[in-house]
This record gives C-alpha cells, sequence and structure tokens, in this order.
C-alpha cells in the first residue's frame, strides 16, 4: 500500500492500540489516511484475563482473538513484526524485518515485567504477561502434579504455587489457583492438604489503593478457599525453588513460582531515547510525548496524570481503552485542523475476580459491590470491551457468558 | 470381616483380578466363601487405553473406574494396599500396611516395564504403565510445547517425540499421537513440520506377529499422517534427550522419550521364590502355579502354553478376561469338589488402533479389517469389556461411544 495520504503507523494490538485503530476506522474516511498496525502476533489479547489462563481455568482461545476478525483490513495494513526501536526524529520505526514510515505514531507498547532487582526473580519466576507466558504457567503447574502422582517427583514441596505480589493480578490470579487446584488434586489424586497457595506481599496490605472493607472482603474469602498471604514480607531472592524472604532469610517452597509485583513500560522508549521516569513517560494531557507533536503514547507506557489527585493514573485496561478515544479524536483533528482535546478518565468502578464466583470491587461512584453481584458486574465490563472492539457476534464468539 | 468360610484372595484390580472378582460373586453364594481384592489405587483402569491417555487423546476418568461402582462391596472386601511379597508356603500376603491370610489366592499383578539392561533406559525413558505415568507423558509433551512457544525453551528438537518399540503398544501409542501433534500445533502456534514423531524398532518389522497385509496398512496410514519409523535400528542407550542407535551411534533427538519395547511380569512373583521363565511364571493349564494347588497365576505375569503352536499366548487383555472365567469355575470346583477345567483360549480377534478413525485387525477366523470398520469393531471389543463388568450403564458412562 503506497499512496500521498499521511500515515497514520500504530505500535501494538494491546487495548490502547487495537481501540485506537478502531476508532481511527470509524472517525476517518478512507481517503483521509492509511493506517498500519504492526504487532508481534497476528492476534489480540486480553492481559486482563492472562491469569486465568495462567491458572488454568480458562481456555486459551478465549482470551485472544484474530486482529483480522474485528479490525476491517479494507481500512487497516496489517503488519506481523516486532518493533526493534522507534527512530522518533525520522519519523521511522525499526523492524526486526523491515521498516516503517510515519506521520502520526501511535504507541501502544504495554508493559514487561519489573523485578526491581530482587535477585534470582528474572531468571526464575515465571510472569502473567502474554498467551505463551501464561499457558506456560497452566502446564507447569499441571506437570508439577502429574509429576507427583506418577512418583517421578517425590517432593511434596513441588506441589506449592508461590506467587509474588499482591497486587490487582496477583490477588485475581490466587482467586483462580484456589479454583483450580481442589479440580487438579481430584484429576490426579492428591490430597488438597498436600498443595499450599502462598502469596508474599512486602506492603502491610493486599490490593493496595482498594477500599478496607473491599480488602477484608477479598482477604477472608481467599482465605476461606485455603489460599496463604504473607503480607508485609519482603523478597529478598528468588531461588529455583523458593523464595528468600524477611530477616532470617526464611525459605517459602514451591515448585511453581510466579512474580505479578511490578511492571514497567516497554523498554523499546527507553531504547529509543525518550525521557523516561519510573519506567514510563510522562505525556502531555492530549497524550502526546512532549515534544513530539505527531506522537501519541498510551496505556501502559505512559503516565497520565490525574488532576484531581496530583497522582498519574495506575496502569489499567479501562484507562488504556478510554485514551483511545482521545487519541483517535486528536489524530482526527491534527488531521482536519481543529482543537485537541485532554484525556479526562471517566472511571466506571473497578472489579477484581476472586475465582469462581467471587469478586469485589466498586462502580460509579464508589458503590460496593460484592460476591456474586460484583462477579457479574465483572462480566458486563469484560462483554463491554468486547462490545465496543467487535459488537454483539465478538461477545457471543468471546464474551464470558457462563452464570456464576 | 472373620468367618469361618474359606478366604479367596485377589491380588491386583486389573483385567485378570477384576472379572476372576466379579466372576467369583457370580458363580458363588456368598455362604461359599469370603472374597478378598487387594489394589494399590481404588480404582481400576483400562490398560488397553492408556496409550489415548499418554498422548492426550482420552480423558483419564474415562479409562478408569471406581472399583466398587462395578465390584459388589456387600461380597467383596476390598482392601487399598500394595502387596510387598507373598509367602507361598504359609498361606499369607504382606501387604505394605498390613497382612492377608488365605485359602484361595488369584495372582494378578500385571506387568512392569523391561528394557533389556539397555544403558539409561530406566532412567530417562517414560512409560505407558498406569493412568499416572500415561498423564504425566501427555503433561510432559504439552509442557515442551508450551515452553517452545513461550521462548523458554528454543530448541525445537525438544519437540520431538521418540518412542521405541513397534509392538502393539508402540504402534498405537504413535497413532493417537498423529492425531494429537496436529491439534497441540494449532493451540500453540507451532508449525506442524517443526513436529517430528519417530518410532524406532529393532525388528525388521513393526507389529510383529500381525498378518503382512495389515502391516503394510497401518505404516501406510502412519506415514501418511508423518510419522516416521526406523525399523531394523537397534538402540544402543537412552540418553536424556536421544536414543543413541545403529553401528554409528547415532543420536536421535527428542524432548519426550517413550518406551514401549517390551513388558515382564510383576516382580513380586521372583522376590517370593515363584520360579520365573523369562520373566513370567508357566502356569498349569487349570491356570495355578506349578506346585501350589491353591494359587493361580493369570493375566501378564503367567505364560500359559497354546497347545496348537506350542508357544505361549501374548500378554493381551483379552487372553487376561478369559482366564478370568476358567480361573473362577476352577476355585468353585475346588470349594465344591470336581473336575477342574483347562484353560482354553477363544481368539475373538485382535484390532490396533492407528489413531483417529483409524484402525486395523482381523475378528474370527481371520478375517481382515480396515478402516472405519476396523475402528468400529474396536470400539465394540472394548465396550463388550465394560459390559461384562459392568453392564449397560458402565458402558454409557465409560465407553466409547463417539462415532468414527
Amino acid at each position: 500500500m503506497t499512496s500521498n495520504k499521511p500515515k497514520i503507523v500504530v505500535l501494538g494490538a494491546g487495548y490502547a492500540g487495537m481501540m485506537t485503530t478502531k476508532r481511527l476506522t470509524q472517525k476517518l474516511e478512507a481517503e483521509e489516511a492509511e493506517i498500519v498496525l504492526v504487532n508481534k502476533h497476528n492476534y489480540h489479547y486480553q492481559t486482563t484475563w492472562l491469569h486465568e489462563l495462567a491458572a488454568g481455568t480458562l481456555d486459551p482461545n478465549k482470551v485472544r482473538m484474530l486482529i483480522s476478525d474485528v479490525i476491517d483490513t479494507s481500512r487497516v495494513d496489517l503488519v506481523h513484526d516486532t518493533v526493534v526501536e522507534i527512530k522518533k526524529d525520522e519519523n521511522r520505526v525499526i523492524l526486526e524485518n523491515g521498516e516503517l514510515e510515519y506521520d502520526y505514531l501511535v504507541v501502544g507498547l504495554g508493559f514487561e515485567k519489573a523485578t526491581f532487582g530482587i535477585k534470582g526473580m528474572e531468571e526464575n519466576a515465571f510472569s502473567i504477561q502474554s498467551v505463551d507466558s501464561s499457558r506456560l504457567i497452566r502446564e507447569h503447574i499441571e506437570y508439577q502434579f502429574a509429576r507427583y502422582s506418577s512418583g517421578e517427583d517425590t517432593n511434596e514441596e513441588n506441589l506449592n504455587i508461590i506467587v509474588g505480589g499482591a497486587g490487582f493480578t496477583g490477588i485475581e490470579f490466587v482467586g483462580e489457583l484456589a479454583e483450580q487446584v481442589p479440580k487438579l488434586c481430584k484429576k490426579y489424586d492428591i490430597d488438597r492438604k498436600k498443595v499450599r497457595i502462598i502469596n508474599v506481599e512486602a506492603a502491610p496490605t493486599i490490593l493496595p489503593g482498594f477500599d478496607e472493607d473491599l480488602v477484608d472482603y477479598a482477604r477472608k474469602s481467599l482465605e476461606f478457599r485455603d489460599v496463604e498471604f504473607r503480607i508485609g514480607t519482603k523478597i529478598n531472592e528468588c531461588k529455583p525453588d523458593a523464595f528468600v524472604v524477611g530477616d532470617d532469610n526464611e525459605e517459602i517452597k514451591g515448585g511453581t513460582i510466579v512474580w505479578t509485583g511490578g511492571v514497567q513500560a516497554n523498554s523499546i522508549l527507553g531504547k529509543s531515547g525518550f525521557e523516561i521516569f519510573k519506567g514510563k513517560m510522562n505525556v502531555n494531557t492530549d497524550l502526546r510525548a512532549p515534544g513530539y507533536e505527531n506522537t501519541f503514547v498510551l496505556g501502559d507506557c505512559a503516565w497520565v496524570m490525574n488532576k484531581e489527585t496530583d497522582r498519574p493514573y495506575p496502569p489499567t485496561a479501562q484507562i488504556a481503552i478510554q485514551e483511545a478515544d482521545t487519541c483517535a479524536n486528536n489524530i482526527a483533528a491534527l488531521l482536519r485542523g481543529g482543537e485537541l482535546e485532554e484525556f479526562v478518565f471517566d472511571n466506571k468502578g473497578t472489579v477484581a475476580s476472586l475465582g469462581g464466583s467471587h469478586a469485589m470491587g466498586t462502580i460509579f461512584e464508589g458503590k460496593k459491590l460484592y460476591g456474586k453481584t460484583a462477579r457479574a458486574m465483572k462480566n458486563v465490563i469484560d462483554n463491554r470491551y468486547l462490545f465496543m472492539l467487535g459488537g454483539p457476534n465478538l461477545v457471543l464468539k468471546k464474551g464470558k457468558l457462563r452464570p456464576f
């Protein structure tokens, strides 16, 4: 595809990149711009569902969809490649197998694992990061059970699953494990009491930022299903079979170790010479990179300030999806001439699933939800995104429709 | 349960032990004898289906059933324990957690892997032996795929599955793999061409003992689905990642290595001082151990001579099941006084499944069957056993009812 039309290149088909591309095809006429979407895989996946994949409670194909099934390929050129570097002063992107020039760039490259220099964490812990890395966890867990039940491995401690980090992902993950482990125990004739699910967190509480009532509810719900918490417990080192914690270097043993304790922006931004602050880029309120009027940075790569609290918004799917709207509007304004808009977050609430029919969270003006009501609301939120992306057909194909 | 009734102890709930116990409850009145069935697990499984479990084409729970679901527990005392030794001259059996006295003993302890002293085979190869050992293979294979697709393991050769032995189990297993591997490739976005299924056999043909036409059909059917054969190839050694074969010590590499090349009788018999010949016991034609008039040895532990060919019958489920009938009749004769009968094998034919809708074999007077007809017949044979064991309900619950 060559033309004299302005060329918009979108990097990454995560929540931010997919929704921006979708909105651009809706807001722009075909003759206004050429649109290119670059992604490593030919599929888009729901990052917020990966913990279910990692625990084994959701089928991998429910979590992903072919990009070409939801993006109009007569309007968008899909490039299946990996980004190496952004030549920001030359308006070029270097890919592993080629390069692309752009007039407008949208960076939605997502997060990477951040291990804060904890010794051995990078090498020894799994992370819930992609479809492939998540289902590796699921297979690894089941492999431990199969090895134990067959007598190939007689070390009971290898059945333990230890999870570093009690933020959103860590808690949602142990919630799924609490549902999955009894099923695996039954399948492999292993006494449930032999398998420990241990969550280790340095902070004094799980789910920092959530209301105390909700945190209490979550913790009790999980402990009732035999999840163990080691809160206020600093991880000094991750060995192949243990977290080493606390002042006395106690070892918490497990055959499966998962780190959910931190994320940082994709390292491509830093490598490309953009200024990075705490692993992310401070973007302008119109979502553009400071000093680069044709470059938007969205999602987990961007710090967007919340003016009310004077703190940056956390990296969530909800924010990435809303940023996509602002970004598409602003690109249209740049093409057509007009005012750029500021990003304003419309908080629709946050619900954390705790496995099975368990969940909790807030919606609207801080209204608290618990249990099955929260779980149902979580599904509504998840399905709403699918509806925006691909209409009712996508909800039917990939939505969460099972009753709880 | 203590009584003055004669006590019949059956060791092992495989095909021979289960059917003998079942027949004893049918042929004897409750007051005639006390019946005890000893088994390691609380379930019985279909050894002839384990290759499907190992490949991942059959659910583990389809292959097994609770013993108490098919054996009348008001008539039979189920002992969940492992046999350590038979004190044959004292009429006692030593178990891991106790011991049992008997008046009549039925030994149906099944087979163990025989590796013929091939270096490294015992340590490095999986075997299709029990529910637990078989599903470990399935999990191991899938784990290799997950590791490769996630980039955790970049060695393509680890996707290869190498199978030693082209007898019944080895061939049925590669047949299932031929069906399963394309599914795993799709699931993990791996090119099918990257995965090799290699069967290695020292003999000059696969399926020795089968008619040449059938062997040809099987080989072509499997090669068409990309199974590779290395026939007439002697395995010198099994390394953790390879078979070392032939005069030039060629290495055939794979991340999953399965040995199906040989079985021998359970080693308890030898340990207990019974005379063993080529790993099995030559039993009398009434199925009793020579010199022990109250002890029957059945199934894979026993050599029973075929008078027509003057060679022992091969270790098959069909023979074990028929032996159970003779054994139960002979125990009844011993209890009531009467003639003991000789075991006569009624060959109902043998069908080998080759995966999916593929199969081949002979029925009745050597009539050859191929393809879907053979596959359908295989299911009939499998379901017939379930019918004998547990009636129509068991066929409905555990039978092979999917159409091919």
